[in-house]
């Protein structure tokens, strides 16, 4: 059987020790193409690079195992690039991340490294994100083996639907502790925001965004509670945003043709 | 009956004319605060900005009808920053736009106006972004009055439930061609990429992102088809991403505790 094409992306850039990890793991699999942001992208979103140009280089040497591309631009803008510029064949499967920090709940939404994962699912490649609940660059990457290693055969053997990606975040435990996996939906939770308020040395106001996370979501079937309890978190994300179930409502409106 | 408290945000900066049409309409309604960029944002995305500072900065006059606020930041950015840095006050209604192009079908993913929307969606504020389907800068806003009033005033009068927001896109024709006002699912397109490949003078290649809206979805019920025909497309959108429909076959996989 012909080996896979695997595209191995993030949002840390592709300095950091998540995405190393990441690479590692699926190289046992097949053909690895990594296309990563050459400096982290954090927060961005679905960002798209368009008022704006974009580099890309090549960062690996000719005979390397593994073919390594940086580009200045977002996590979505690296699955574009290697999609329509630099590979010009079926990509089997997106991996995106080890994220250095949780992108489970609404984190999903400002997420880059979840973009990243949406994209190539727009374009129909099975996309996986995965992000380890430690936000710092030391972060221990070795209890996330086995769990990537049985979530990436599962999705190269089943395959995913249509308009589905994988959304994957794994608990800050040492490997002994991790209870397994779990499937959930998206904990119902939001960012309570503070902003620093702080003077620059001429005497003008200036911010950080700051916050506390917040879920009061109690289900015993989402992401953070199956975090919490130290298991393995996998949400099946879709990008058809459109709220089904409120559609017959709306058309219960008043909506004249004209005022 | 006091009047609501309105936040007026947008991705396309304060200067807009798009934005300027949209606070027109929505003074009738109530007290009106602007929180907008200070320079467009377009494909933003969800972005928001925790790597960097920002900055805040009130731009009308003290006894002027509207207060606006500039920030460097993000659409989100804008509707956090009203929310807790600004506005210490229930926020009744938020509106963002008037975009100068689509966002209809998959752009809502990349939509800085929609960013916003569903940021103060998640802030638990009944919501709405309004787009025209004219990219240009001197775009013809006169049509849109009548439903954007309509809306607005629907909207006010019966709230919108928890987790939705509405994806408002208005088709680029004149006011007495547009036939009325749709509710729609988000259609299944996307856009076929293409990398304009360019040399500097100091001979580095550098690209920009081109491509082409290709929507395969021939149903009836979408905003593509809706916005075609020449109605005003309405699409209830919701943040929460899980695939709910997949999760039971998810559970059929064989994720065993260890490997």
């Amino acid at each position: 059987m012909k080996k896979p094409l695997i595209l191995v992306t993030n949002d840390d850039g592709i300095t950091a020790p998540g995405i190393r990890t990441l690479i590692d793991i699926v190289s046992e699999f097949g053909e690895v193409i990594v296309v990563a942001p050459d400096s982290p992208q954090s927060g961005m979103g679905h960002a798209i690079t368009v008022n704006k140009t974009l580099h890309l280089d090549r960062i690996s040497p000719e005979n390397a195992p593994v073919t390594e591309y940086t580009t200045s631009g977002t996590p979505a803008d690296c699955v574009k690039m290697a999609k329509y510029e630099i590979l010009n064949r079926k990509i089997d499967l997106c991996v995106s991340g080890i994220n250095h920090g949780s992108n489970s709940a609404i984190n999903v939404i400002y997420s880059g490294t979840m973009s990243a994962v949406i994209e190539a699912g727009i374009e129909g490649i099975p996309s996986i994100g995965f992000s380890l609940c430690d936000f710092s660059w030391g972060a221990d990457f070795s209890a996330v083996k086995p769990y990537i290693r049985k979530i990436v055969t599962e999705v190269l053997e089943n395959g995913l639907p249509k308009g589905v990606v994988l959304n994957v975040n794994i608990p800050k435990l040492p490997a002994e502790e991790i209870k397994g996996i779990k499937i959930c939906r998206q904990a119902n939770a939001k960012w309570i925001e503070r902003f620093d308020k702080r003077q620059s040395p001429f005497g003008k106001d200036y911010y950080w965004l700051a916050g506390e996370f917040v879920c009061e979501d109690k289900g015993e079937d989402t992401d953070e509670w199956a975090l919490n309890q130290g298991y393995v978190s996998i949400v099946p994300v879709q990008f058809d945003l459109t709220a089904h179930h409120y559609i017959q409502e709306l058309n219960n409106w008043e909506f004249h043709e004209k005022d």
